[in-house]
């Protein structure tokens, strides 16, 4: 049987003296005892750990224990430990029943998805289909900054230097012309999002309407200010309304997505990305830019950004999880160097640092052109399958039913005529074992769309086809 | 030559077409072209790219540029691409100039310390001596993970499932019942604070004074409201005082680290624990304890904690990297299933989740013993540097200068009379090669305590007995 938990004690030498001395054991737990505070059959330290505490011998602790059993105070059992003496020395300890209480935590602005059975085909996803990640490579470079002298005992709060450099070559190369110093690598994009909040010196942010739910969620977590921009995926962006939104609000940040816009999947145009700095300028508006989808186009190019547009006063935030492995969660954020220290900090308050071996290893795996590859890889299959989920819908697809094309990327959106419920298609879908998204913690209020995203990037072309084909049999309940 | 980066164009279908025809990019251009939107020069979107983004074949994207050509609207250039025709249609696209403006971020509350020469002694870290450190069995660890099935393309935003199975182990172990639903793992115990403070109804915190830095930069990037409750490690807790303030202010959360505290190293005593919760329970003040250290003093038993006094009610946190590896950041955060939601949603809104391969490695080195393995060993040679260190300042401070004995863990705290200048120390010692740490950001208010700690977990005997000898030359400044 274990022994009951011992009596943590804090003993004092009296007087000016440096060394405690048996004596001062010996009054501490006489003094403890006439306050009340050792109820008899109470279990002293053990003599090794009051020796340890106190930094004295072991005689001392042993000679003070003695000379209490002597007046009478306490009791040695053999191989349980010194108990307090007195009427009930023999009985257990009281038992003390404290009630602390719990704290009161806010209800989730954000659903946890319960997780699908095997054969679900998850429709909304916005993950790459695993079977396209480059494993193997990884692998390899984990095992080789494991072997080598990357792999250290700590790490940089800013980020593992050598993959600073090689983000901020990779950023000059396509157009974006930055320092190793000008980067923080984070735990994906969303510590970069929260740096940036956090370090805000006014939580006012405007962002797209609908918009990524995680973003939406932790602006609210630092009960910030939003002020939604109505985003719709088959129109051009409303330049106007979002001016007088801004003139009228005053946002501290514009949070935009400006490639494959998480989740409608909209791309801005350069004459919208131009006349967004030229806002950003007049209304004196920051701009943070999560660029996560502009390098998912296949061909030489990259689709234009704030940041190769504007300079480096747009906070550029992007990530290496989605395109290389989730589970890696590393990405980073790129800002002015006068914003740097901030971010810094803003890291450091929330994780401290990132795991050195993921960094190290993400490092290897650029600086052998793995990335690139596989880049290349991704953006031919996505090309593949986006081409195949238009043809999908064109064919099987009701008219009324409208559907964007982002030119690739991961994913489009579905619009429904409003006669369709949402809520009734998600649950009569769900029992043909093909899952979409709700897309209501997107949006800031009422939703002007009527739809949902399709992760092509998610799906073989057969699973594509199958969830596909349930959507058009689902919605002819409401569609002829 | 690099050609200049393309206008991006949203091509929409006219009326209720469904697919986009060569007249739609035709029309598309004519009309962005007489919005003065594509001024001459202006580089359009490659055949490719605008194939891709509006899924037509190549041949309608094609037929609608060579329509463009006829009508003298845009020139193609052989290797170049297709420019907006004009009178200046063989210079340059404009440069344009944007000004975005950039955000406005606090200043860090929390410097960052700057990197010590080589042979610089740093007296004050809390870390454990890398050499301690079991690198080659965590190397197993993760060789044996990477090759195996454990390690997933995704994650559990709650935290590895295998790990928290073990964690949950260990605190039932431990007197702290505990199952693994009530534990979420974390970036380290950094992550688990934040998840903690960000989840809170409330963010009004009580802490002691002086407390972790980190901590209280964290507090602050909420804008939370503090209570700073005082602490002297040279004496007991003033528990009447700290009633006072807390029927005072009444905090939302008392955020407390009971064993070798940061940065006093002081250790609660049983009865201090035990008053506590009862207060907790008189004044409705939830508990958070930090439980950095409990495990940390060598024996077969650990120092008393809240948690096991207390029962679930306390939140509960730990981490692994100060004792395994800083490198690796994980921690955990276990509390009562009610506050799990919130701790998840903060945790995902923060990083989403944690590297799958490190929460399966850490899994790997539990499951294998290795942990209880090296924690034995870190205790007995933290016990041997905690005596070492006590012996060298008996011997070599002055009277007068009052050190804390924690009773091993990895730091105590030297206290210095008021005559001694902290900055002035701070200069000199630096001078001479060894670092103490400005204790002034752990303070809410004017330091009640002039002094810093020794971090003996770090340094081996021979850098302790320089870094402690310098220490007491210097002193002689101020004492004799």
């Amino acid at each position: 049987m274990r022994p009951p938990p011992y009596i943590a004690l804090n003993v004092r030498p009296r007087g000016r003296a440096r060394r405690i001395g048996a004596a001062d054991i010996v009054c501490a737990v006489v003094d403890e005892a006439q306050a009340g505070r050792l109820p008899p059959g109470s279990r002293l330290p053990p003599v090794r750990a009051l020796q340890l505490q106190l930094g004295v011998a072991k005689n001392t602790v042993q000679a003070a224990y003695d000379e209490l059993a002597a007046r009478g105070l306490v009791q040695s059992r053999p191989r349980e430990g010194v108990f307090v003496a007195g009427p009930t020395a023999d009985a257990p300890a009281p038992k003390l029943a404290f009630r602390p209480v719990a704290p009161t935590f806010r209800s989730p602005a954000i659903s946890d998805r319960s997780a699908a059975a095997p054969d679900t085909i998850e429709l909304s996803t916005v993950h790459i289909d695993p079977k396209l990640l480059p494993r193997r490579q990884l692998d390899d470079c984990l095992r080789a900054v494991i072997a080598g002298p990357r792999f250290r005992w700590s790490y940089d709060p800013q980020g593992y230097g050598p993959l600073r450099e090689v983000i901020a070559e990779r950023m000059t190369a396509r157009g974006m012309p930055a320092q190793p110093d000008d980067i923080v690598t984070t735990a994906g994009s969303q510590q970069a999002i929260d740096a940036v909040v956090r370090a805000l010196e006014c939580r006012h942010i405007a962002h797209e309407d609908p918009v990524y739910a995680y973003a939406r969620g932790l602006f609210a977590t630092y009960d910030a200010r939003m002020t939604p921009l109505q985003l719709d995926p088959f129109a051009a962006i409303d330049l106007e309304r979002w001016e007088r939104d801004v003139a009228l609000h005053r946002p501290h940040l514009f949070y935009a997505i400006t490639s494959y816009q998480n989740p409608t999947g909209y791309s801005y145009s350069t004459y919208e990305l131009q006349r967004l700095l030229e806002l950003s300028e007049r209304w004196n508006l920051p701009l943070a830019e999560d660029d996560w989808g502009s390098d998912m186009l296949s061909g030489v190019e990259y689709r234009p950004t704030l940041r190769a547009l504007g300079g480096r006063h747009v906070v550029y935030i992007n990530s290496f999880t989605k395109k290389l492995l989730p589970a890696l969660r590393l990405g980073y954020v790129a800002a002015a160097p006068h914003l740097i220290p901030g971010l810094v900090a803003a890291k450091r308050v929330c994780t401290l640092g990132n795991a050195s071996l993921l960094e190290a290893a993400l490092c290897e795996f650029l600086q052998r052109g793995y990335y690139d590859t596989h880049l290349r890889h991704i953006q031919a299959e996505l090309d593949r399958r986006y081409q195949r989920c238009l043809e999908l819908l064109r064919e099987r697809l009701a008219d009324g039913v409208r559907f964007s094309t982002p030119g690739g990327g991961p994913t489009l959106w579905v619009d429904l005529p409003r006669e369709v419920s949402m809520v009734e298609l998600r649950t009569v879908m769900a029992e043909r074992g093909v899952m979409i998204d709700n897309c209501d913690p997107h949006f800031s209020g009422r939703p002007h769309l009527n739809g949902f995203r399709i992760g092509y990037a998610y799906l073989d072309s057969a699973r594509l086809e199958r969830g596909i084909d349930v959507l058009a049999e689902c919605l002819r309940r409401w569609l002829r």
